[in-house]
């Protein structure tokens, strides 16, 4: 199976890796890890098997949560390019909130398979980009996402 | 704590009760329950403590599965109403599937209380239905989505 060597999550200081979605810190949660691939994004996730939406299926809120930590990870990372840095290098990477979610379900996603969360990042504006999402289970595009992604407010932070 | 009494998911047939949204079934799952209050749809969830964005604050990826799930209970119990029935009969519901979901993060959702996802149902036609949800924790609205749902097609019930 396909793996992401270098993740943009595993940069994310100790305070920021509690996300359920993408936190390595989050026992319970599903260590979602996002990195390059050419000029893409990528994130690869195997389903448990309670994530069901009926037996055979991957349960949809589970895919939204893929293309939303996705989504704030590909623009991590290309913010973090973008600013001179690539993962691995030990620098402290900007880190991003989701300020809209859209997904479309374009055909039942097979449970059973490694899932595939492929990301064209676009710049809005320094602090707001824009991430397009194509969710793949073996070479079947089951769903497509965008997630407007924000630099985090510091307001975050202070909590 | 506010309550569903009757919950259009207490009354699917056991094969489709293994959502991990909304499974009654499925152990490890969030068990979301959406009933009707007035002419609105409510479902009231506690996020479990791993649910976290950041310490203090509650997963977006759950509250984006919270008005998934939430939308496709919504239009059932509509349609079952509009059908004749109401939940607590013993008549089997129809079964709906997600086709978009678009959620809006308004503000940071705090991590502690009951999530409140309150939802308007219009039909669009007969097999195909728009729940429009507003997601308050206490009385702070902190999202609002939109999930398009189709009734179920015959394709998913064979597997």
């Amino acid at each position: 199976m396909d793996e992401v060597v270098k993740a943009i999550q595993d940069e994310y200081p100790d305070d920021f890796a509690w996300c359920y979605g993408c936190g390595r810190l989050n026992e319970g949660g599903h260590h979602f890890r996002t990195g390059w691939q050419g000029e893409q994004t990528i994130t690869i996730y195997n389903p448990s098997p309670e994530h069901l939406a009926l037996p055979g299926f991957v349960y949809g809120g589970l895919i939204a949560s893929l293309i939303d930590c996705h989504g704030t990870g590909s623009a991590a990372i290309s913010l973090h390019r973008k600013n001179g840095h690539e993962v691995g290098e030990g620098a402290e990477p900007p880190r991003f909130v989701t300020a809209s979610l859209n997904v479309e379900f374009l055909k039942p996603t097979p449970h059973g398979v490694p899932l595939k969360a492929i990301g064209n990042v676009e710049e809005i504006h320094p602090k707001k980009w824009k991430v397009t999402t194509e969710v793949y289970a073996n070479d079947t595009l089951c769903a497509r996402g965008e997630v407007v992604a924000v630099v985090m407010p510091s307001t975050f932070a202070n909590k």
